[in-house]
């Protein structure tokens, strides 16, 4: 798969997918950016009054509890029924999950109402939702305790998706199968916003990949490739670091991206 | 004109208009820098509550649906009209209208109750509101069949209003004339964000200018040449575009203004 | 005191403490980098359904009526209490209080109904609260006419609270003492967010020392030199200064603080 997922890049600059999120007001304009470097158009739209219209013109939803509240969870679920009925696929982000109850319970229902095509989130959000003694502290940093990949797998099976565990390697688990992604670099876990920016990226690889795990081991190889690339021009710090990580995003090669992936 | 409009920018640094937005939460953040780049002093507040003195405070009002809902479109509605009555001027970006129904009716909606006196939107909006054949995905982009400037200035007369119609050259629009304005940078469209400051600087331009066509063309080439002075320097790419270009707005000169600006 | 206050900083990076957020959705991105940046963990929570959960797994509670509604100010209220009833400190910084009669009446209830640690405003703000003349242009600056140490005494008395006025030359007031700290540069007041940015540190620092006189006059003096060292490398403008400002926290050391801080 290495040598080829590059060309999903591509297919995202020629497809050029418009990303629907109803997400936080935290890192939502590194999202929008992130999914315009990659060549995909976002939009942000939260409004009950139009957020099914909105979903119906995109090639993919993302939803994101970051800064979740009741009117913009009733808009994810809204959204993502009609994500489900017409077959578009739904990234789900559970920022915060076993912080707070009504974070974990608000996933537990978002998940109940809404089939979702790709689950992502640290250690400590899976391992929450997978049953794991987990420790969340807020919604930026979280570990547990337990086997990972098998929590991941079973919850990838329980859920029929893809689920994602972001961290220094990154872990796409399937029902059958698990990738690691060894790509990025520590900077990105000393801005905020990452985590919200690689759902962005999953969401805007789906819609031109084959199938829904291709497409998240490609999104996150590319991601991290990108992190890569920046670190190497000696940003002078966590921020210097995320305006170059952007703009290696926007000049990121298919060829740079099936040269460097570390997948296995 | 052209000789002339960089005095503009100096009025607006000695002025420090404040500017009250209405605005979403995506680009909010770099509409509150432009207008301090500019030298005018933003104002996000959205409450229904105070909005009514908060715009009586106010220079001027930019009005923006990026991630409207209910609440923030009756605070809208509500400071359009105080700003009638107390004659200040109103900047509206009726951004993503054609895209859903809601957006579109709200856009009319607002515009039946308030009286604006710039709106501002890329051809796929404005194509939308004045009867072209328009295509519409999402917010960031937008194409047109027909003759624009025909449309805007059609629009221009039915709203006493004057329309700008951003895209690699911006038509700004009277019932009687029409100004193209060729400044800018292909980096502009390549951030998220870039329609919505322009929003903001003309607003920043509307209280120091004799005539609104005047501030608008004014602060159009203001905004393109300081685009342009950017990307002189080569940045990275467009995050770091970005950030010169900030810096380039806060750094612009009137003579600079003069000598670069590109109208016709 | 200046030769030791550096040491909070390495407290600080030692105890991560999680720093609970309601605040506005201008700056929120960059009070939450700030506080990365500065070791310690951000998140933000607005909803009813989690606000009190939230303040009790944090260390301390930042409320900001920058962009304020009815439903984010019952927030604060409940978050507010809960912090109160546990023991967390509460910084409250009461953005364009004197600018609208909504927010200076918000204020003035949040003050009756949360005991707050630390007040933290600038001229106009502050000097609203205490009764002097004061002019506040929406939210980026004002001016008083009176003694404004005097008045930060008397406020800080009434209160039982630290009052801290930013300014060029900031001042951290208890009802015995005045401490002023004139480390800073003046790019800090050319961005937007900077404010709120610095009632993030000092809730960063609240945990960690032993008085809240001293966490205030750490966290501003820590604040002032790394804008400090961020102007000496020569930012192009006052958006590269933010990225060089925010790299800046992030390096920064204690043996920096403890060498530049002006601090009388």
């Amino acid at each position: 798969m290495t040598k080829t997922i590059g060309e999903y890049l591509e297919k995202v600059r020629q497809a050029k997918p418009l990303i629907h999120h109803i997400t936080n007001y935290v890192s939502v304009n590194d999202c929008a950016n992130i999914a315009l470097q990659l060549g995909a158009l976002p939009v942000m739209a939260d409004a009950a009054e139009e957020v099914e219209e909105m979903v119906s013109l995109a090639s993919a939803l993302v939803l994101n509890i970051g800064t979740l509240n009741s009117r913009t969870v009733d808009s994810m679920i809204r959204a993502g029924k009609k994500a489900n009925q017409l077959g578009k696929p739904v990234v789900f982000d559970p920022v915060g999950c076993g912080a707070t109850s009504y974070r974990t319970d608000t996933t537990f229902r978002l998940l109940e109402e809404v089939k979702v095509t790709v689950l992502k989130g640290n250690a400590g959000e899976i391992g929450t939702l997978a049953g794991l003694e987990a420790e969340v502290r807020g919604v930026e940093t979280g570990s547990v305790v337990g086997n990972l990949s098998e929590a991941g797998q079973s919850l990838a099976s329980r859920l029929g998706a893809i689920v994602v565990i972001t961290g220094a390697t990154d872990l796409v688990c399937s029902a059958s199968s698990v990738a690691t992604v060894s790509n990025g670099h520590p900077f990105l876990g000393r801005i905020t916003g990452t985590g919200c920016m690689a759902a962005t990226a999953i969401a805007a690889f789906l819609p031109v990949a084959e199938d829904h795990f291709t497409a998240a081991v490609a999104a996150l190889a590319s991601f991290g490739i990108a992190a890569e690339l920046a670190a190497q021009n000696g940003p002078q710090g966590p921020l210097s670091f995320k305006t170059a990580f952007l703009d290696a995003v926007a000049e990121l090669t298919p060829h740079q991206v099936n040269a460097m992936a570390r997948i296995s």
